[in-house]
């Protein structure tokens, strides 16, 4: 067996990004000690949500990488033998921010980072203000342990990044995360919400052979602004192995600390009996990389008859 | 609302296509009387899965388009006045073959057809023996009750295939599937395999805002050939709104006509609040058009240290 060791930490946030850190760490320590080979943290795991609301202010939590914060990620990794990955709002240039991940080797050295590449836009969750849109593509990382498929939050919605960091030789696919219900939505809308957000990546554990992992926030989160009645970060961080299958799945609402186990050699059998790799049409998918137009212009009346040149059939 | 009523023939086939065609037109007929506005039959109704063995004898099979069987959709198409999604073993030319979706206009004209795209080629399941891979590209056909993203089986693994559906304008994705169990895998497998089905299917929904249906055969057909113990055809069609979730299910080993109905405007509700499409990276996607030559190749052993140029943090 090729198997990994991975710790997932789901976080309540606090006010003080030092506070969030300091859990973050010990979780990180306490993990290697269980004999974690890779721990997972949040998305954005040293302080709360802050893209509830639009504020300058918060452009200050923001640090440059290298920075303080990856320092004290790599003392970690190094101290605990361990491989991390980690989030940081990365100050880039000055006006140029993102959402970016990073991946601390066992010997404290940054494997790679990752910045998040779909930003997502709407009431509750304003990163465009904050982040530019990353320009790393979806590159897997390689460490000690295997090529990592570092993603972000958002990106898992879409089918095209997991495949293209499978194409690339991705051996497991990693999203930290910070996604939750609005308190006003009933019961059958927030379970409606949580199995399509499980669905679509255990989707991309199936349609790439490959063992999923994703770790969530927990806890509910203020709108500063007073908007909204803020955010119930949902956690059910998860494991899924190379057919989709969830194989571990945190508490909603409190943190915790998960341990799995995914044997990477499972991607081999998985691919021999469902070989979609091979059965690919990439002569065909070209328009995969145009726009939606026609899409997102509202529908035209369905015709009366079709409006297709239509090959009559001989009666 | 913008409903339209869909009925799901689920068949058990015989060996005589006769038989199983006037199935699927007494279905059609009923599930019209019942106010159905499409009909969706299953991939190859009119036969055997005679995929199972490679056999010459089989090609008799197969019929030009149009065809007797075209002819036989398209009167009872413009009879009930109603919109069918048939299959037929296509002959285009000597020698070539598609396995191809068929759309007939309430009127019996022929809205459109689809050639599969991706043919699978493995035990039980020996496709590429019988089926030239399509050419039709994944283009919607327009009908009267609305576009329709109409693919065949083994394309549901594909997530490329539905995104281009949806980018083309698609309203609801169609699959015509045969798919079923070893029936020396054990219950848990079995299971397994049903699961990967139904969410690679519903994550077609969620990451498109489209409503899926999905018309799998049933019941045991032999392996002629008597290499295999057969296949247990699993049943299980099903519909899904348009966030992923099933509002209808078949039974795993009868024949069955389900009824649903699908709300086109779902889709427009959906997009206002997880505009996926909005957000596409289609800068960044190019390499879904590339081979993965790199991902089928045995993985290389895993570096000691991280192989590629890392950046040391300061300390």
């Amino acid at each position: 067996m090729n198997t990994i060791n991975i710790a997932l930490v789901q976080q309540c946030m606090q006010a003080n990004p030092q506070t969030n850190l300091e859990v973050s760490l010990a979780q990180v320590q306490e993990a290697a000690h269980e004999g974690a080979d890779l721990v997972v943290l949040c998305e954005l795991h040293t302080s709360l949500y802050f893209c509830q609301e639009k504020s300058a202010r918060h452009f200050r939590l923001a640090q440059e990488i290298p920075g303080p914060l990856t320092r004290q990620l790599s003392l970690a990794a190094r101290k605990n033998h361990v491989v991390i990955v980690g989030s940081v709002f990365e100050k880039r240039a000055r006006r140029i921010y993102h959402n970016t991940a990073v991946v601390m080797e066992r010997d404290g050295s940054l494997a790679g980072t990752y910045r998040k590449m779909h930003i997502p836009d709407g009431p509750g969750y304003f990163e465009k203000y904050y982040f530019a849109a990353g320009d790393t593509g979806f590159v897997p990382i390689p460490t000690s342990i295997g090529k990592l498929g570092v993603m972000v939050c958002w990106d898992q919605w879409f089918p095209e990044a997991a495949r293209l960091m499978a194409l690339g030789g991705a051996e497991v696919l990693i999203f930290p995360t910070a996604i939750g219900w609005d308190p006003e939505d009933d019961d059958e809308e927030k379970q409606r919400q949580i199995r399509a957000w499980q669905i679509i990546q255990q989707s991309h554990a199936i349609s790439n052979n490959l063992p999923v992992v994703c770790t969530n926030r927990a806890g509910h989160e203020k709108d500063l602004s007073g908007t909204t009645l803020g955010i119930d970060f949902w956690g059910h961080s998860f494991v899924t192995d190379a057919f989709g299958k969830i194989t571990i799945q945190g508490p909603a609402d409190v943190a915790e600390t998960l341990h799995a186990s995914i044997d990477l050699d499972e991607t081999k059998r998985c691919r021999q009996v469902w070989p979609y790799l091979q059965d690919r049409r990439i002569d065909a998918y070209g328009d995969i990389s145009k726009g939606s137009a026609d899409v997102l212009r509202d529908p035209t009346p369905a015709p009366a008859l079709p409006s297709r040149e239509s090959r009559k059939t001989r009666r």
